[in-house]
């Protein structure tokens, strides 16, 4: 890396459906200022959100004492249907853009050249370079949260498909004929191994064994979350235990699947479950290799779990627009 | 295309199980000259295939009037795990070859450059430059045979994935717990939409409905194939219609699964199955679109059939040497 990577700055924003990140980084992606607000996508217009972000952005360069004009770029991973070549949101279910041009009007409030991209792929970018696929040529960052998302980066460039949706692995059919998914169609991944999923399956669970350990903690915090198995697995519980091991093993099928379509050299785990840690980690372990499609004699895809957390989706973006911009 | 694109000489080689095909093509995939010789995979070592092989270069070449070192390179499609790089084939089922170095093999005995693949990317290379998929930047060739077998093209390259093992498309769960996969998985693709499934899913209905027209189509001509089914629908049969159409679901949530991970331009079908043709593309394309991730405001992947049929493999294997030797 040259001396320019660490004197360049560039602005990284994360825009998610409850709260907008902006990052402040240097050209390696180390954050040097970062802030954030809350979305409150149902009563703000896209211009509304737009001027936010502008209004962050030259808070986070005062602060930090430099003039806009010495900030190289913006880059944004955005949810949803993005034409990144026309830097346009098409469409991002629980924002207010549609058909916005996002990169056009930041860049005429900011007067900087902004790189727009599809939150999973930035996030997957900063994991790649920084977090658990620094070293890899090839890695695919999976994130299993309110949806299953994912991102994959070949020698350093997002894999964008041929119309820029990379890869919406949550909605792969594991189950034909299986629980309705979001996207209308059955048996999705997404519908099977998401933290809802999870939830939901949990909930069943507690209405069939009334008297199980995990009935009583569910009982006991008045709620049931993606963590209320993992505690009453801990507990030592059967009904939990055996729950999550299905859970896993849907996880396992759907992970192996991408494993043998895409033979990626690590399969990062993020989203609020990998959390979990080592202990998921070893438990899903056993159950993915099993799904592997043996090609005799060759390497084989290996899991690992997120480093950067929800640091990603900004960190990614401000790297995008370092890598489109400066190309190094 | 530069005028040494017609001038040059290749020599492309497409191993199967049961018979290897070698053609002698210029440089923009047109054949000039073709043979081929049966493996008889279970007699032969693969030394002996390697003599055979050159001894059918050795023919063409003469029979075409032209010195071998005339000839610019080889390039070889294999089943099997291959080391892309070494040139070795490390394991292919039906095949000898173990840890073979089929490529350091071949130029020792030919002298001339020689570049090995995997067969179904070769052919689906051919597809993509001259066949359903030309004028597209993206296509994705699934070949519906004994296997269902997938490769890739991005730009003009192959996708290998990190290994190079490319997309074994075939292996991944649709129905989770579902039939066994020769793979040891249960539930695959493979196990539901490659021919073997479909003969075998002919038989099940030829069992449960013996009054049926389909179980008198496969009585009368003594044998249940991959085409019994489509016979008897065409006759009117309903039983025959219902498993179609059953089997078409499954294929359609395959491939379905498949443009929702990867986003190609076009998705071009092959094998014996796809030779039904336009009836066969009809009836699945309905199926095929309810299957698909809708990314509003986004081109979908479009269905097309294979055109080149089984030359694609020879075309595809002098297109990669032409490729690999002078990148135009």
């Amino acid at each position: 890396m040259s001396l320019n990577h660490k004197t360049r700055r560039f602005l990284g924003v994360d825009i998610g459906g409850t709260s907008v990140k902006i990052a402040l980084c240097d050209g390696t992606g180390r954050i040097l200022r970062s802030s954030s607000f809350r979305t409150q996508a149902s009563e703000r217009s896209s211009e509304e959100i737009v001027l936010l972000i502008v209004e962050h952005s030259r808070e986070l360069s005062r602060d930090e004492g430099i003039q806009p004009h010495e900030i190289a770029g913006m880059g944004i991973g955005s949810p949803g249907s993005i034409n990144v070549q026309k830097g346009e949101v098409i469409f991002a279910g629980n924002l207010p853009f549609k058909n916005f041009p996002l990169k056009a009007s930041l860049e005429k409030e900011l007067g900087m050249a902004v790189v727009l991209g599809n939150d999973a792929n930035v996030a997957a970018l900063a994991e790649h370079l920084l977090g658990a696929g620094r070293g890899s040529s090839f890695s695919m960052t999976i994130t299993i949260g309110t949806g299953i998302g994912s991102g994959i980066i070949i020698d350093g460039n997002i894999y964008a498909g041929a119309n820029g949706a990379g890869c919406e692995c949550g909605h792969m059919v594991i189950h034909r004929g299986g629980e309705a998914c979001s996207c209308g169609r059955r048996g999705c991944f997404e519908a099977y191994a998401s933290a809802p999923a999870l939830i939901r399956r949990t909930k069943e669970r507690v209405e069939q064994y009334p008297d199980s350990l995990l009935a009583g903690q569910a009982h006991q915090s008045r709620h049931i979350g993606g963590r209320t198995a993992f505690q009453a697995a801990a507990m030592g519980c059967p009904v939990a235990k055996n729950l999550l091991n299905d859970y896993f093993e849907d996880l396992a099928i759907g992970l192996g699947n991408l494993a043998n379509c895409f033979f990626p050299e690590r399969m990062i785990l993020g989203g609020g479950i990998s959390q979990e840690g080592e202990a998921f980690k070893e438990a899903l372990q056993p159950l993915f290799e099993k799904e592997l499609f043996k090609a005799e004699g060759l390497p084989q895809p290996q899991l690992y779990l997120a480093e950067l957390g929800n640091r990603a989706g900004v960190i990614g973006a401000a790297l995008m627009a370092e890598k489109a911009l400066y190309g190094d």
